[in-house]
């Protein structure tokens, strides 16, 4: 532990629900942590040993004197989802692109490293050839993943041109305890929520979507593993390499819910245009450069995440 | 010319150099061709037979009465080059991305099919592999490239989820009979007064850069083909496929301007981190798909961009 004693980390956005999971990782190496975060205090319960800061990343002077303060940097924030971007790419735009190119550019000049969160559910688009890899083309059909791609692109033009020291990883769907229910994303909080409470199960399509979920806290490791491990510049999945469809989802929480009675039921929406088919991705390459592995079964991270739900409706 | 005599085409943009060879093939077609530019008199002359309106085209309701008079658009405005894009990306950002997104959704919502000028010179960033195909990996290492990317990604989104009909097409480096010198790109023109006026030719790092020159006319008579036979949805590289360094165009400066007994002097200027070393464009496909070919060879095209340097002179 104390060759990374004295390394600072500075995670923006880290007071939500992926923070609260990594945070305590962070601090398990013996890294100071500093979590900044747009609340007054932070939505989700932080380690004492954590600093919260409130204040906006998009301020040029915080930002930059925060990085100046900091060795690492975690870049979790985002001002939308696949969701609410589409029903507004202009806003999804305005509001993610400035400050993080502006967050680059402060980073690369004071050689603070940074762990760039993409999007491995969105930048590809639809798959040619599952699962995923890195290297497969980037078509996204969302403008979150427009954005998140074009970001990407910008912390490589930073590292060519300004030296910027960055990571950028490309995760799956995580979900877990801490994710909270009805807020647009997030499928199996939802439907566990609503199976609990005796509301439908909502699929968008006849057939739903395929996706890789990954549990919060085998995320929050990639995360650790990817900054500690990861190389300069390089582009790493985070997934379970699972793809379960929402009918599979449904059938783990009949059968985690059947003792309790519970009686699931399904509505069928329209297709959403953003929405790809299927998503799973190949993380063989976090795996072999840093060591990394998923922990958390899919039944077992079910169950965890249902305890939490019950825990917060008392 | 029956057939398509009643298109309406609209040139966002045309006012400029491009637009100049540009719309006079435009009319040549049969089309009835609108240019729509930010002066209030066009910079450069036009044919009687095309409208000028003179509007910002970030003005949605100006954007979107236009497109609904027009089953065409062509959009050649961009607030930046490299060069400028490199000294404030957040400003290449702003000023490109927000207006042209919201073209794509106007231009989706009332059917007007768009060509999309990408940037066959930066969107790849360094080559792989020479020439360049489309589907080459792309990493810009200049916002510039990084922004016309990014639009090439949301066209995509567009088509995809509103139904947006457009043809992308990533021209090389235009050069030719128009482009003004001594304006911070374009680098023929530059090198070619620079000569004229006794002045040494800049050329960026000890080697200087190579580049696909293609002649102004034959980029445009490229987009008239992509327009009239490109695949909708599809990507199309506009080249030479010639490569020519710096020192090989001065070369061939100096073989004309012998007659005239001008001296030409080279300053080496460090290099700029955002150039490429080397761009060759493959533009097979596009020939394949419409049967277009470049016409103006670089010594015919060197002689046409001098004399109107030497007629501009006077």
């Amino acid at each position: 532990m104390k060759s990374t004693a004295t390394i600072k980390t500075l995670v923006i956005g880290g007071a939500g629900y992926i923070g609260a999971h990594l945070v305590p990782q962070l601090i398990a190496t013996g890294r100071h942590v500093t979590v900044l975060g747009r609340s007054l205090t932070p939505r989700y319960e932080l380690p004492n040993e954590a600093t919260y800061i409130s204040g906006d990343f998009g301020q040029r002077d915080l930002i930059g004197s925060l990085l100046a303060n900091h060795q690492e940097g975690i870049h979790l924030a985002y001002a939308t989802v696949p969701n609410t971007s589409f029903d507004n790419p202009l806003a999804d735009l305005l509001e993610n692109l400035p400050p993080t190119v502006q967050l680059f550019s402060e980073a690369a000049e004071r050689g603070t490293k940074l762990i760039l969160m993409s999007s491995g559910g969105t930048v590809y688009g639809e798959a040619n050839e599952l699962p995923i890899l890195e290297t497969h083309p980037t078509k996204p059909i969302s403008p979150y993943g427009v954005t998140k791609l074009t970001l990407e692109n910008y912390a490589y033009l930073y590292a060519v041109t300004h030296g910027l020291k960055f990571v950028c990883i490309r995760p799956g769907n995580a979900y877990g305890a801490g994710q909270r229910p009805f807020v647009g994303q997030g499928f199996i909080s939802t439907a566990l929520a609503s199976a609990m409470t005796g509301k439908p199960i909502r699929i968008f399509g006849q057939q739903g979507t395929i996706r890789d979920y990954l549990y919060v806290s085998d995320l929050a490791s990639g995360i650790v593993s990817a900054l500690q491990h990861g190389q300069l510049t390089e582009t790493y999945n985070i997934g379970s390499g699972v793809g379960l469809s929402n009918l599979d989802v449904i059938e783990a929480i009949k059968v985690l819910l059947k003792e309790v009675g519970c009686s699931v039921k399904v509505e069928n929406l329209p297709a959403r245009a953003f929405d790809v088919k299927t998503n799973v991705l190949d993380s063989t390459k976090l795996e072999t450069h840093t060591g990394w592995r998923p922990k958390v079964e899919f039944e077992e991270g079910l169950a965890r995440t249902y305890d939490w739900l019950k825990a917060m409706e008392k």
